[in-house]
């Protein structure tokens, strides 16, 4: 098995791109195949103590910006270290694509180079959410700003299979994201959404409100992509704020600055739960081969994870049970 | 003037509604008129320090539970705490409702009792978001589950209308809560609520995201109900967990345990700058008088300050002034 990883995506490529694909192969990870200019990245690794095992370059020319509309890298990037790499999927020479790069151009290029998996309309982003105990899925995440209730049904379905199959998580369950834990409460769109959740084959356990995202109530909640894009970067700025809030009152102090020192290792182990890190990156399902978007910020620690969870995915066989269910 | 209050609404009434209105008539506030059994709220008056000038209870017979349906209170429960006191706006005897009851049916007898002003479709909730230095309103925070782009236009207006009166902010930036900075970002309705925006009579500053929200960018951040009210709730699950998991990581150390009560007086002022008690309530703009709606756990500083929020809709005339912009 082999898991193809975008060279240049990401704020920190390709420098910790290399180092996470090191680090995935010291640890046990699958094959990769890296994409971007062999002489930039053939530096890079040498830099970094030289190429594993198991590693091959494939050589591109052009980059993907950051900004970039989604279209226009897909017409006008072919070359490019991002589009070469789902391209690779597609063409069977890897089973996974990982990228740090550009979200909207790499869920481009998941669903029209790689493909929608039959019978999937909409694939959705499915996001961790750290819990005390567990971890959630959030799905979507991001990948629709507009759904209709029967996509919200099909990432229901993905989100089970991912937590039956990579997680082991029995008899999964899934819950709503809505302002109200009454079947009839919320939009049209989520009195709806709800009716066929309560319906499907599924373990729905009902709504879940904002405010329990962190409760550990289900294994799955779904949303429809513009909610759950607002819902995980409300969480993001609220933690920000929270963190920058109490340094600056403790730099008011040097009571507080002592208290603080001492502490550390109590703020550490928090923030250590909420690192975006620990989980990689966050598939986007319902495509042919597993893509797995991460972080623009990404550094190594976790790219490795990325390339962890793309081959799982396979391993696991998500993909095909997903097809099964449909 | 006069403000009228529902003396049973809330997880803490009579007892913390009777406290606020003492204090409201001690630091200046407006003349209260407050709704419930004359026998019950006369008792909390006598044990709270006695009846201030100024102050008198309407009696009423019935009592709106939280989780009643909005219907089922206007039609059913004519002579509750909460009907009455929307009654007695509608009648002129009072020109403001605070209540810390079931939001449903506080919403409902604003729109139904109290009526919508002209040219306003959808009355919305405008809740105060504190930043480091100021707080802006997040409109609409929860009353309208759907919405459509000229709803939000209004939302925008009285937003602005409020900075502009209430807190006497020049031409208010307006923003619109999306999934991206760019014009196309978002679902058909946020781009169409974008162009209406950009377009309206408005000093509009573009789209802001989720993590955006405590950034001060904006002093208005319109949206629809659906999304401000899964916002306003992630916000506080977030906050509420992190508080949570801080508490717990410092009662596994002795070491923590002192750095956290060194930090005390951080803590205490961090906590201060997110306290919903400080604002009071949010108002339910778009009525034909302010009604505004307090947490179901509000104690008497909430009930208080909700006073105040009231009273100076009133004596600003915003009411007045969105008549007049429509």
């Amino acid at each position: 098995m082999k898991v193809v990883i975008d060279g240049l995506g990401g704020d920190f490529a390709p420098e910790e791109i290399v180092r996470g694909v090191i680090e995935a192969r010291k640890t046990g990870g699958p094959e990769i195949i890296i994409t971007g200019p062999e002489n930039i990245l053939e530096k890079e690794f040498s830099e970094a103590g030289g190429m594993p095992a198991g590693v091959e370059i494939h050589n591109t020319s052009q980059k993907v910006e950051m900004d970039e509309p989604p279209s226009k890298v897909i017409k006008e990037k072919k070359d490019s270290s991002l589009v070469v790499g789902a391209r690779l999927v597609k063409e069977g020479k890897g089973q996974a694509f990982i990228s740090a790069g550009n979200t909207g151009a790499v869920m481009a290029s998941g669903i029209f180079i790689i493909g929608r998996l039959k019978g999937i309309d909409r694939p959705g982003i499915a996001t961790p959410i750290p819990g005390e105990k567990k971890m959630s899925l959030l799905i979507d995440a991001g990948a629709n700003a507009d759904c209709k209730a029967n996509h919200m049904l099909h990432f229901a379905y993905m989100g089970k299979l991912y937590m039956e199959k990579v997680l082991a998580r029995k008899d999964p369950k899934i819950a709503l994201l809505n302002v109200g834990h009454e079947a009839q409460k919320g939009s049209k769109l989520y009195q709806e959404a709800y009716s066929l959740l309560k319906t499907g084959d599924l373990n729905f356990v009902g709504n879940l409100e904002g405010r329990e995202l962190f409760s550990e109530q289900c294994d799955v909640l779904v949303c429809d992509g513009f909610v759950g894009n607002i819902t995980l970067k409300v969480t993001e700025g609220v933690a920000q704020t929270i963190i920058t809030m109490l340094k600056n009152e403790v730099g008011r102090s040097v009571k507080a600055k002592a208290g603080a020192l001492l502490m550390k290792g109590a703020l550490k182990s928090m923030k250590n739960r909420m690192d975006y890190e620990e989980f990689g990156g966050a598939p986007l399902l319902g495509l042919q081969s597993p893509v797995v978007i991460c972080h623009g910020s990404s550094k190594a620690k976790a790219i490795k994870n990325a390339i962890f969870v793309g081959a799982e995915i396979v391993e696991k066989k998500v993909i095909e049970g997903l097809g099964q269910l449909l």
